[in-house]
């Protein structure tokens, strides 16, 4: 049985608890963060899933553990390849790491330097492409043939989408812990893999929170696909900061679930972005990165409403250079 | 009873246990943070006791809890007064908001605007003094004698000192639950309130850990006055980015205890707290002011060799200005 096998089974609630006991130990339970300021910006409770403090700094070691500890002994022994802008690069890259396999990464030439540094670091392949002029589908076929490699894609495969459903799966049991229930629970949306595997979890457990998704300007094509019921894609040939989740379009898998799932959708633009940054900077002293901010920055603009209400959002990752982050500090800083 | 008659009682590791009662539910028991790239850079375990995350960005919380908690409903009435170079002014605004105590604060006028925006924000009344020509017990004594305020000092009081050892305490229980047992514990030093509360409660309950302080150029007379024996005075016009452990002198309660209980100490240069600062932002995605890095530019630096063993290190404070990080980031991201 090979991963590809496993590839259209379906997407449970079960599935993500499974996926929770096997990341357990090896995937860092992330504190769920509560700030005054924040509190009272909002004028309700928020609850933060501090992501950024995952390992490799974003929530994606979850999925990518989940998937490769399921590897055989031969395919474990040929190795793993992945596509991505850098966060799921790394956690591949790690889950690969602690199962001694060999990881082979395909990565745009303007991934952010510590994105490259940190998949490095962890022993992985890297094999650059350019996103803009060439397709890393094409790329990735001939050596995933030649070299026998498993596929671990960001997020259309049900072990990525199972495993990154953990994260609500803590955030709601932590939440139960301090007699909260959540009201809504707000993403911040690339391919839909988090969002459609915490929308799974959610349905079953906390049937009455709404999920919502943030997303970057020129990139809001998941909330269009699923307002539309047809699969839109964003034009990826314009920039944004916000590379984590620069995704063209939702996935095969994912999008069902979301358009099932999904209540609402928010469009964030890069000003939004860097006053979330700075607000996480100046109040909840976390580092996050443009992509991981989204969700933060919906409920600060007031584009979802959090007023009297019990929130819980993520904050995805935190690998932005150096060099960003002090710029972004300047122009909003105050 | 008032505070001042309480100033001179033993402090203790039980008084520390009281303490941690007091303040459970009202402060944060911050995360005790472990990183892979920490890990191989120094070559052994480094558990990070993250207050950057603690209600207002730093540790002090804890001991300004500890002491407004305990003040009586006629103390309560009449207010507290603390000066401070701004965490714990913020620790103190926030206890007494909690108890609905009005809070007097002493603040240098070079404070970095954070600090002065949340303790405002706290709702307590700022009186400003110029560190460099001013003497703040002189602005202040008048003002406590009006009012009939009950001073909440930053550090030579055993309320704030018992209320700061909270801190190892909760490190040492989730060390244990992870099967570790702490070598060395270090900490940032300005007045030794958070040093000298933590030598009491590791002396207790983990005796074998060597508790070692980690102080600024020109400010390292704790260390010195640890060394000689004789009360050291740092020239307080000097200039240091950390302004929160920039204390003239080691306090009269807190020197003998950290005379018996700390076992080093090392200096930390400007240029090794910004590259200590980068390190947290890169790999721990936490915002880390200068005065709560020195710790960690300890390890990183090596002048205190964590080879092959498991340190816990404090991460006291993250109130830091967006363009002093910003520049720091330029300086030493690389």
């Amino acid at each position: 049985m090979t991963r590809e096998t496993t590839a259209d089974r379906p997407i449970t609630a079960s599935g993500v608890r499974r996926a929770a006991e096997r990341i357990a130990g090896h995937v860092i339970r992330t504190p769920l963060i509560e700030n005054d300021f924040l509190n009272e910006a909002v004028g309700g409770r928020v609850l933060l899933k501090a992501e950024v403090l995952q390992h490799c700094g974003s929530f994606k070691a979850r999925g990518a553990y989940n998937l490769i500890s399921q590897l055989n002994s031969d395919e474990r022994k040929r190795g793993v390849l992945a596509w991505s802008s850098g966060n799921h690069a790394q956690g591949v890259a790690r889950a690969a790491r602690q199962f001694d396999t060999p990881a082979t990464i395909i990565m745009p030439t303007d991934t952010p330097a510590l994105k490259i540094e940190q998949v490095r670091a962890m022993g992985a392949e890297i094999v650059f492409y350019d996103r803009y002029t060439e397709d890393r589908e094409e790329i990735a076929k001939p050596i995933q043939r030649e070299r026998g490699l498993v596929l671990a894609p960001s997020y259309d495969h049900p072990d990525i989408i199972e495993g990154q459903g953990t994260l609500a799966l803590e955030t709601v049991d932590e939440a139960r812990a301090r007699s909260l229930t959540l009201d809504a629970f707000i993403t911040c949306c690339g391919g839909g893999g988090l969002t459609s595997g915490c929308a799974t979890l959610l349905e079953d457990v906390s049937p009455a929170t709404a999920v919502w998704i943030a997303e970057p300007e020129d990139f809001d094509e998941t909330w269009a696909s699923i307002k539309t019921g047809v699969r839109q894609r964003a034009d990826i040939t314009k920039h944004t900061i916000c590379d984590a989740i620069a995704t063209p379009t939702p996935g095969r898998l994912t999008l069902p679930i979301m358009q099932r799932l999904v209540r609402g959708g928010v469009t964030i633009t890069e000003d939004e972005v860097g006053q979330a940054m700075v607000f996480a900077f100046k109040y909840l002293k976390l580092v996050v990165e443009p992509g991981g901010a989204v969700a933060l920055a919906a409920l600060l603009t007031g584009k979802f409403n959090g007023l009297g209400k019990t929130t819980a959002i993520t904050l995805s990752g935190g690998n932005v250079d150096p060099s960003l982050f002090a710029a972004i500090l300047q122009r909003h800083g105050g």
